[in-house]
């Protein structure tokens, strides 16, 4: 049966409603109605070929929240009508390493929610800009935040993973001072989830004009990073960076920034690479710059359980499926507070 | 009183025989006979003012090894007639975290042991290319080697601790598969000491040449690096890179290597910078690429410890001091076997 769906079939086309076909639930799987599906950056890399292998027709979409419709004969931990989300990750090798920690992120048999290979039609997944979804339960979240959160709680399945993941495992938490660089869809995550966790967080942007909101969001300090004051006043002084910008930019500015035996990690991948980091900056302090991305399933649930327990959401602009077109190029703009997130209630219409 | 040294002054000049002064020994000062100095790297960067700040006359120097000659009145550690050791630093500002720690290698007030000020004349610290140094007993190690062994226990002062200190944070030893890249001063340290950790070594080297020579040294595995065949066999395996190599060069081709969660250390700083890393390289896996400068002073004498209880000295080469200017010139072109070391008896010849 034929499901609504919105997509497109190349590189320079706009996404357009498509028809598209799920599988019907095997004994492990979840079919899933969705509610709500985020927009990420990375939908629009992808649909725009912008990343390498893009296979068409792309419909993206990793950040879904939805209802429970049928299960599998042997799936126990999911009934018909629990609130349930779907994140980047739809399936992984299940044996190796990094799936028995429960990383199944870092597999290298990760399937991801759009893009990747699968037996289902057309040979690659389909994600969350559409009306249904079917995944192995291992992959399924449960949501227990109230249901009239829950396009909210969308953008967590992405943004809010990804900055979750790195705070955990750098230890954000009372007594350590943390940086969050950028404020948008990660960053404006990053911030809420290391205040929660009881950081002390200093958020960094360019835009003196995000400095309230920054506050508001939970940052105890705000410093504007193109004044070299405000930022010589941190020098060494931070135990974790999580540098969401994936914009080339200077990592200089912000390695400077830790103390001894501190770390940067960066949620962002540029298209062209930052200007390479001096290598003294990092042998000085014994400072680490690391990479991380998105997050297991159990820290996935984990995160999710968090947020529902501190009352975190994302804060978003809801759109209906016509306007997806246009919110990729206010993404582009940074015109968005602070992620858009699409009803697909609308795409039957 | 006067003693004989060796250095320079100007980065134009070669070295060349002097009179130093050095302070009479204060409460807690030890006084050494300098019996060898190493020679690093560092100390033709900082004669020939490659870096920046070089003061005049420099001398360099700072794997001295030799014996106690005069301690002040207060000092309880040593006595007259000990074997000790003095390696890149001879004092701190003793009270800050990171001296807390025994990381005074990190304090912000370190003392390096030449090129640094000091309110001894001529207001600039001088180092073990001379006949005797006199400092505070915090910064004094005690050499357990035999007294044979003393001119090849020298580069354990620098060399040795370089590369000792990051295999022990990031925790080298059995069951750990540590890769060590670049086989010269700090690399073939690193090979002896991570095999007598227990870890397994991979080391790799651009020289064919060098193979048998690093098995010898400790290494379970030699790779050419410039044998993408080689390299790629072991993709996503290390726990650890220690990177010694200070020469540009291409950075991701070592980061692939490393496992989940595994970092490749820096500890030799280029002029100009590697090629910027893939930021992908980091995220996939979780990666770090981090940096680490010598060591502490408690970690340096555990690294003496360790190496006298196994055995382990530097392979070196001993010279003369009028040998110096030429023994540079043949270091920077990796001709030495693998560290050169003064006999400071020829000082007066």
């Amino acid at each position: 049966m034929s499901i609504k769906a919105y997509g497109t079939y190349g590189a320079d086309k706009p996404l357009e409603p498509l028809e598209i076909t799920r599988r019907a639930p095997g004994p492990h799987d979840v079919q899933i109605e969705i509610a709500y599906c985020g927009i990420c950056h990375s939908d629009l890399h992808q649909a725009r070929a912008e990343w390498e292998g893009t296979q068409w027709p792309c419909v993206p979409g990793h950040e879904i929240v939805g209802r429970v419709s049928a299960v599998g004969a042997h799936v126990s931990g999911f009934r018909t009508g629990d609130l349930v989300g779907i994140g980047c990750i739809v399936d992984s090798c299940r044996h190796c390493p990094d799936c028995e920690d429960g990383l199944e992120n870092y597999c290298d048999g990760m399937v991801g929610t759009y893009n990747f290979p699968t037996p289902d039609a057309p040979g690659h997944t389909l994600g969350g800009y559409s009306q249904r979804i079917v995944v192995h339960e291992r992959y399924v979240l449960r949501v227990k935040h109230p249901e009239s959160q829950l396009a909210a709680v969308a953008p967590l399945l992405c943004a809010g993973i990804t900055t979750y993941s790195p705070l955990r495992h750098w230890k954000a938490g009372p007594g350590k001072k943390v940086g969050v660089v950028g404020i948008g869809g990660l960053g404006h995550m990053g911030i809420k989830l290391a205040h929660a966790m009881g950081a002390h967080v200093v958020a960094f942007t360019t835009s003196t004009s995000k400095r309230e909101d920054a506050h508001a969001l939970g940052a105890d300090e705000v410093v504007v990073s193109r004044n070299p004051d405000e930022m010589a006043a941190h020098a060494k002084s931070f135990d974790f960076i999580l540098n969401t910008v994936a914009a080339p930019h200077d990592l200089d500015a912000f390695l400077v920034l830790l103390k001894r035996d501190g770390t940067m990690a960066l949620v962002g991948a540029p298209a062209t690479p930052h200007p390479s980091p001096n290598v003294f900056n990092l042998i000085m302090k014994r400072r680490a710059l690391a990479g991380s991305m998105i997050g297991g399933i159990p820290e996935t649930q984990e995160m999710l359980d968090f947020c529902a327990e501190h009352g975190i959401v994302s804060d978003i602009e809801l759109i209906r499926a016509n306007a997806i077109n246009g919110a990729y190029e206010r993404m582009l703009k940074g015109d968005v507070k602070y992620r858009f997130v699409i009803d697909t209630a609308s795409l039957g219409a």
